[in-house]
């Protein structure tokens, strides 16, 4: 029996990190070379900028990301600055390299509505060393106004063949 | 011109919500009296149990929810957190007053894959004072093993009329 | 039988500094018109400059702040950020009000001993909303190197009289 | 020229830590057979319990501990839980290794002053991993009151020869 056509996706995106480091694969979804994360676009999140310890994503808040009491729900916030500072981690990350995220934390300084329109999470390495990384991030919307921001530890790990 | 639909719905809600306190409101939410919140349905996270002070939620893992890595997005247990700990403090907020979400911090200790099947996300609150509170929350599997951990703090609003 | 002499000191303190607002206070501290507070002058840890939402204090690790195990103890580089994310904040504060902390969390980069000497610790303030408030900081040494980060959150209170 | 004294002191302690483990060399400590911390000997708290995964501290905030506005300085608490969730996760740790503080975050939920008299830390390990480990803990008053919780992650790291 063939084994289900998402597993060796996966995998084959997998080994394309494994081959590039995390700044070229990031490179190659820039591009459209390779899809978006599946929760990042179950999320309407998007990779938009990314350079060497620094990414940019991008989100537009909507109802359907609601806490049910008229405002957005503080996991889309901690889902996009998650992506934005694994990603800024990963984007040093050579080869055969992998960072996993240890823990995150997030700072709420607004709330967000449907009516904010586009955000944008820009995240920036802090500290890179030899088994960890950290960094800081933002979410800021069109009118310059801050939403959220946080900080996350990652921890290396080598990438299984 | 009529308000779009959903507006009302929200707003009858927060009505609902102003009036009952939160125990009283997930209990409703519980017996199926009013919808979960649209985040929590997008990401197949439910409310299953609530006591003053004390929430679970339940949640399914699937391939949706990865993060192109072979494992799931940190957003979706930081979505879990958030809603159980933002709920079990909730739980105690009286008529005309809500909580809401000052800062979150997850723990990450295990990856969470489709394999694991169902979790569960208990929280409890830690400190209620007069004007913020505290809670602490875990994901656990069915074999018993933990996900995540997390904490965070509320302050209270008075609901607008 | 007359109050003890540290009373009536503090409470002069807290007088002055209802008075002046956080900014106009911390620049009597630092041109020596009162003292630092006991717990930083316990630890070497003092005020060298301020402006409104950034603050830097200085302090020299040495062996009395060991944790045993040859190396300073984590709460050395708490106390510091938390010192001067308190004092950045509380450096906009308006006569009457003071900010107190709500949460803190310290990343920790890089282990310090008495050998790196000097370390400065800026902070500045990243949100100042009604009525909490956010800020950021770094703790390095004349060599450039960063030792620890953090971030805090803080509420505003009304000076009692 | 000889080595300085404390040199050979800590290296001593060092040595002894690499040859028991983390519990056996608590409980030497506990016993007086060494001396508690610098740190924690400034600052006046003290190991009072050790067992596999569990440790309380013992502290007593006075005036010393103040941040000049009349409380204790929030390094205080941030110290006695540093102290005892690094502590609760080391008392796991095996000969050869130990395990040092990446992250450390404070909730602080009532303010301390010197009549609140003897507070007891109390930190327990929540996960133990091949690399890391978290732990969450909580600083309690004589009258059953939380002053402030916590939680932490380390890594192990080898100890050098």
């Amino acid at each position: 029996m063939p084994r289900p056509k998402h597993k060796s996706r996966d995998a084959d995106f997998v080994e394309r990190r494994r081959a590039m480091g995390g700044l070229a694969f990031f490179r190659h979804m820039l591009e459209g070379q390779m899809p978006q994360a599946p929760m990042t676009k179950r999320l309407n999140m998007r990779l938009l900028e990314v350079d060497e310890g620094r990414v940019v994503f991008g989100a537009r808040p909507t109802r359907d990301h609601y806490n049910g009491m008229g405002v957005v729900h503080g996991g889309f916030a901690a889902t996009l600055l998650d992506s934005a500072l694994g990603c800024a981690i990963n984007s040093m990350a050579p080869p055969g390299k992998i960072y996993t995220t240890l823990e995150l934390k997030i700072n709420y300084t607004r709330p967000l509505t449907e009516e904010v329109g586009d955000v944008r999470c820009e995240a920036r390495v802090i500290h890179l060393g030899s088994r960890t990384a950290t960094a800081e991030g933002r979410i800021v919307g069109a009118d310059g106004k801050l939403y959220a921001h946080g900080s996350t530890t990652c921890i290396v790990v080598d990438m299984k063949k």
